[in-house]
């Protein structure tokens, strides 16, 4: 099969890989019908992690299940499912405490930006789709496995809610569907960070009544400007820097609720002003598992349509096109296209 | 009247200070029956800050009414009450949602180690008592000034409750009484972290069912073996340095929560190791007035008796030996009578 490797940083190829098979009972091969590329498939790309080169990349799929192991049960093949970045079981304590993605026997993947994926723990990890899905409805179910689940689990970290004003870190994928998913459960004001026009239209496509474009303590002030000097009740933080994580935390009120997904690379919280910001901490990798079953209802009935986050489609041959878009923010998010 | 003031680091003396007025038409002048030392006072002591001497020291206090000015409708000359360290409106929005030490008009107190105290916001901040406490519940309504309340934040900050395995991270009065907050919360197992066989036997007296002796990566290591690998669901945090915070951080469970409110002095979080550890963290300087009145009734139909980590009592005039006793661990918490 044909998929997308990482040989060094700026240095994507698509090459032939071995077909996956089942190599557990529980496993499932599903034939991925679109993938896409993450911002944090960036972090590599530009050399701010330095993994065991080379790597298959990809963590976002839907697909038509292939073949089932023995030992799956709520699966069969033709099924047409969506997962996300995390493999698990489900069951576990982590998983039905609403963590699968920190669940006991939580695995990666082996990139998915691929003809072909092995997916294990297939019946914890997979969520069926209801009928056939259109191609809007395809794009939404894609940006489901990742982005619009990492957005969501953020809004719910920032305790987003009725009465309250939302801000939200970052532009990208990640922090427009935030806005989304702070609109969906009910967020009164929704404050963007941008200073895209591009993205500015498309946050406030999904909900955004504040564009601020200044950034820092320059930004923090107009959010606070904004709410009464108090600060915003809920942040979305969907950057990963010193400098985004600093102006989340600074953006919220005393008491307020502070929900953050960017992968935090080379960041330090100082511990007496978070100390003295009063505010509720909460992220990591989102256990977009808990919320995949709403997010798929909620797409099959044309509620949401999140896949207007991708601004590219490529042919997955193109690949290395699409970082390339993505790293020079041509695109905020890249579909690829099998 | 008399009143302790601390000139240096170690050089705490008892002089006569200028009896305090009505400044502002919301004050009330509260005569002073019961004060202590706080661990908090201990960082200036030991030179780990560096204030602008001398200082009054004090902000824990029980007493009854001596004057209120124009504007106090609550209370009136006579009552007994008490308060918490922070003078707060409790009307305005933050203090409604509960986070009245970062009251918009939050206002630190002159040293409540003296016979008189001026108390701004005096119908926000002080909480009246309901008929004449007895020695064992003034000693009770002291310990929920500060310490108490603090402990009790920390455990509902860390989600302590029915079901759940917590640990606390310190034996000083504040993490001890995080122990009773967590029983009387309902948890289910509460792990005290301490090596002193006096303090062990306290954390027993407030619920603690399991000691962990070690600290660090090996006190982790214990936590996990308790909860079959995942960690407690609930830490609270009350000594306020990195390792303390990594401790808790560590010993929580993906999805858990860590209430801290050791006052974080020289801490830096990792932030990528936050990140993956999917903890909740919330904390700081504790909102006791949130908590104050539901304190108060529980001693006063002494269904708690959290004035027992006083092990010490002098008279005001030997400050001095109490903030030595409680630097050198001769004693967890001083009181000081009048």
């Amino acid at each position: 099969m044909r998929g997308v490797i990482m040989h060094g940083p700026g240095d994507v190829r698509v090459e032939d890989r071995t077909d996956p098979v089942i190599q557990e009972p529980t496993d499932a091969i599903i034939r991925v019908t679109a993938a896409c590329i993450c911002g944090s498939d960036l972090w590599p790309y530009r050399g701010a992690e330095d993994p065991q080169w080379p790597i298959p990349m990809g963590h976002e799929y839907v697909g038509v299940v292939e073949e089932i192991g023995a030992d799956v049960s709520t699966l069969k093949p033709g099924d047409f499912v969506v997962g996300s970045f995390f493999a698990s079981d489900n069951t576990c304590e982590i998983c039905r405490a609403g963590y699968q993605s920190r669940c006991v026997h939580a695995t990666g993947l082996d990139g998915t930006q691929a003809e072909y994926a092995r997916i294990p723990f297939a019946d914890g990890t997979l969520v069926t789709v209801p009928g056939q899905p259109d191609e809007r409805q395809v794009r939404g179910l894609l940006a489901a496995s990742d982005v619009l689940g990492t957005g969501w689990f953020a809004a719910v970290a920032a305790e987003a809610g009725p009465g309250k004003t939302v801000a939200v870190v970052g532009d990208g994928a990640v922090g427009l569907l935030g806005v989304l998913a702070a609109r969906e459960l009910g967020a009164e004001r929704i404050i963007a960070f941008s200073r895209h026009a591009d993205r500015q239209a498309l946050a406030r496509s999904f909900g955004a009544t504040h564009i601020v474009e200044e950034r820092g303590d320059a930004g923090v002030a107009e959010v606070k400007e904004l709410t009464g000097g108090l600060g915003a009740h809920s942040v979305v933080e969907a950057v990963g820097t010193q400098e985004s994580m600093m102006q989340a935390i600074r953006s919220t009120r005393a008491g307020g609720h502070v929900g953050y997904v960017g992968v935090s690379h080379d960041v330090e919280l100082p511990g007496l002003e978070l100390f003295f910001s009063g505010v509720h901490l909460h992220g990591g990798p989102a256990p977009v598992r808990r919320f995949l079953p709403d997010l798929v209802e909620l797409i099959m009935h044309d509620r949401i349509d999140p896949g207007t986050v991708f601004d590219l489609s490529l042919p997955i041959e193109q690949a290395a096109e699409g970082y390339r878009a993505m790293d020079e923010r041509r695109a905020t998010k890249v579909l690829l296209t099998f």
